[in-house]
């Protein structure tokens, strides 16, 4: 059986192994290395190296940084009374983009998920619960309306109600532009049961 | 506006450069290759290098290979007297899982497109015409049945000809398993024309 080079199969095998990458793709961007200039290639083989090396997890909100805290962690102009929890750094990013929040965040890296072993010991719980000081007034909670989501937050409420801190959770609902038909039934329910007066 | 770590930016506009990566696949990647244990990545990096250090092209064929000639140019078991004309590196690999062909090949590297500005010179032709020698008794041009595969096809059937050599083309027709509702016209009309006896 004839194959690629070993050199190029073992490319391919390095692409496959990322999330969503089958074996054609794989073998698509293997090629599309190999047309590439060889600058290119060890500029690309340098960023592996540099993100893997050099991003680390802020000391205080866990967010991705490439120093010791990250630059909303010391900003002076972002409000130290409110913490917003998320489950990734990607949802930092988002949320900031909406330009409506003017808080800290807390990510969490992971989600409580009983189905996939993994339990409070394995997201950032503890560091959270170790920022709520007097300070803190008010914990928004920002994970995803998933099982795993409304689980996490439900837990945290838990955990955090007895310490004093106000735990809000962001609402759930028809997204904005989008018709009933299109909602499935228990984002209907939520939408109801989260009415406001206008 | 928050960014996330420049490393970071860095390694998601690698990914985002690749074909068929947008920005979201590219940040799903990277954030992958962070949680990737540290000798992973480092082989990661090794390996895009290596293959783009060692991947060459036969010198006689052009097909993909580590060494100066490819396996099957320098197999004995191999028919000298019949080259297999394909476009890419892939459709060796592609007729050779078939087992059904024992000949040689030859890679093009890409077929003539006056759209895009591929001539001639821009693919492996001279490298084909080289090749073409007394031994050599049938040439068949296995290119796709697109636009850009029939032209290189009827170019390269007029330029080899007069030299002597049988030229023939692969079939076009129905695929295997397939009804003829779901077949295109032209499709239709290259199986009746290509018809054969029963």
């Amino acid at each position: 059986m004839l194959a690629y080079p070993k050199e190029l199969e073992d490319l391919v095998d390095k692409f496959s192994a990322l999330p969503s990458i089958g074996r054609k793709t794989a073998l698509r961007l293997s090629f599309h290395i190999l047309s590439l200039p060889e600058e290119k290639v060890t500029s690309f083989s340098e960023s592996l190296l540099a993100a893997k090396k050099n991003v680390k997890t802020c000391s205080v909100c866990q967010n991705l940084t490439s120093d010791d805290t990250c630059s909303i962690c010391h900003s002076k102009n972002r409000d130290d009374s409110i913490i917003c929890v998320v489950s990734s750094p990607k949802d930092v990013i988002t949320i900031e983009e909406t330009g409506e929040y003017s808080g800290k965040y807390h990510v969490l890296h992971g989600l409580l998920s009983p189905m996939e072993g993994i339990g409070p010991e394995d997201i950032k719980i503890k560091e959270l619960m170790a920022r709520l000081t007097d300070n803190v007034n008010e914990v928004i909670i920002a994970t995803g309306s998933t099982v795993e989501g409304e689980a996490t937050a439900t837990y945290l409420a838990r955990l955090i109600k007895p310490m004093g801190a106000k735990v809000s959770r962001i609402a759930s609902g028809l997204p904005i532009g989008s018709d009933l038909e299109y909602a499935d039934n228990i984002t209907i329910s939520h939408a109801i049961s989260g009415r406001r007066e206008m």
